[in-house]
């Protein structure tokens, strides 16, 4: 049994070639709902919905969210009803808030909804939310303090960070489920996501960085930072808001009290050495995802690296 | 000032007309809400939102209802997600419902909702709902008892009609200006609607009624049942659920307390003597509105039909 940590893009990039190798029935996927927002009444996953449209492979491939072919008529009209429309929420996309709200009014939880969302859309994988209850990533800037999207998406993540914070995580359960697939793993895939406000949101739920240090499944990461930058997205800017070194280095610091492995990009070669004086087995790869070979490669290398930190 | 009190198509079609020949802040439209429905946890309010998309002249000019050019692609995934799709709800349609959902939810009323609809659309005409309060037309078949669009749209009507039942109508109060509207116009207009379950559930608001009758203006129906039929929807099967006559004599005799002046087609000229035994000033002219000229027209000789009455 696999479990994967999950944030947006670049997780499921990943997953996508994981699952080309291992039994769908065995992968349980943690996501990230720091992210979620409330637009026009319904609620919004965006991580959840970019895992789950990847793996029902319904993804928007060129732009890594939404849903292939979409169109955008509904939010024409919203702005004309005076909405702000910065948020991109396509036509079928808007069918997937439309149900969760509903499901959600309905009184399920946000894990049940998920798992009926992901059944609907054929999804074998299992997908965890983090936790169902309520749970935001704020970003305080030089002049005001807002919601993760708002900063990374409506300004598109051009003000100064000064600090991140989850709002929701002191009371915040984990999902059911979350902490016994930590528990009960045989390997547990920390995904190349954004360590700060995708990983980092996850490990704030209580018992999960807890789970993690107790499991005795072999962790491994994968790098989101290579050659001192993110792949995707603004995990540098982030990470230098809370005073933290852009680097491999630094992301595995962050998790070093219960990882075992770390997957580091060839690019960062000659980091390695450092990356090993934390006590982490620590492999070089391609880390840039490109084609599904790619993807594929990536996820043989992570597997095989946990099997041979056994054997050490 | 004129009000017309109005159901869906036939009527968003001679309010067209209409608006082309009397200023269009001179005129108060009362709409049927006995249609309203909620779907996929959206407040949905059919003619109402017929009549705006009409006068702001986005309607779907084949279908009589929804917004021109607009796709179905959130419907299609709701569909897999499990919903019933037989109501088509268009993806810029459904920016209305989602919109109009929203504002009752911040508690606004359905007065005000609509108001902030129609002021972004740039109307300049007053569209009221007959009530803010829930009212539900509901339709007695032979075998259940369903909510009014499930009988027309998902049924295509075809079910016996045993009874029709306005579910609400006893508590519902009329929304603000409704009455006031009635009591202060020169001249109201019963639009060519279906006289059961679009002027019916208008007049068995509160108040209604007894505004019409009481009131000074002169009160013109266009007559809906042109050569023994409806020119479009179920008229004649509701009417013949309900033991009536499907003739234009039998719809003036269901407004033969309050009206002054009825408009029937050329057609039924052979009629118009029994019509006016019931003490109605009868107007007979082409009532079959294809081109914009047809509805211009009608919408003349109705104005003119009450200038005439006042000098008998």
């Amino acid at each position: 049994m696999i479990t994967a940590l999950a944030g947006g893009v670049g997780a499921a990039r990943f997953l996508q070639g994981l699952i080309k190798i291992v039994p769908k029935k065995e992968l349980t996927v943690i996501v990230n709902t720091g992210d979620d927002i409330q637009l026009y009444g319904l609620h919004v996953s965006p991580d959840l919905d970019i895992i789950m449209y990847t793996l029902a492979e319904i993804v928007d491939k060129e732009k890594g969210w939404g849903i292939q072919r979409d169109t955008f008529h509904c939010l024409e009209l919203l702005q004309k009803y005076g909405h702000e429309t910065w948020f991109k929420l396509g036509d079928r996309d808007l069918a997937t808030h439309i149900q969760r709200t509903l499901l959600l009014k309905s009184g399920l939880s946000l894990s049940e909804a998920t798992s009926k969302l992901c059944r609907s859309l054929g999804l074998k994988v299992k997908l965890l939310p983090m936790t169902n209850d309520k749970f935001e990533t704020h970003i305080k800037t030089g002049k005001d303090t807002i919601h993760f999207q708002e900063y990374l998406v409506k300004r598109g993540a051009q003000d100064k960070v000064i600090d991140v914070m989850f709002e929701g995580a002191e009371e915040a359960q984990p999902a059911p489920g979350v902490i016994d697939s930590i528990l009960n793993a045989d390997t547990i895939i920390v995904c190349p996501s954004n360590p700060i406000v995708s990983i980092g949101t996850i490990l704030s739920v209580k018992g999960v960085r807890d789970g993690l240090r107790k499991t005795k499944a072999k962790v491994v990461a994968i790098s989101p930072i290579v050659g001192g930058a993110p792949i995707k997205g603004p995990a540098d800017k982030l990470m230098q808001g809370l005073g933290l070194e852009v680097s491999t280095y630094s992301v595995a610091n962050l998790y070093r009290d219960f990882l075992d492995v770390f997957i580091i990009d060839n690019i960062d070669q000659a980091k390695k050495e450092r990356v090993e004086e934390l006590g982490l087995h620590t492999v070089t790869t391609n880390t840039i995802m490109k084609s599904l070979q790619d993807k594929i490669q990536l996820a043989r290398v992570t597997l095989k690296s946990v099997e041979s930190s056994s054997q050490i």
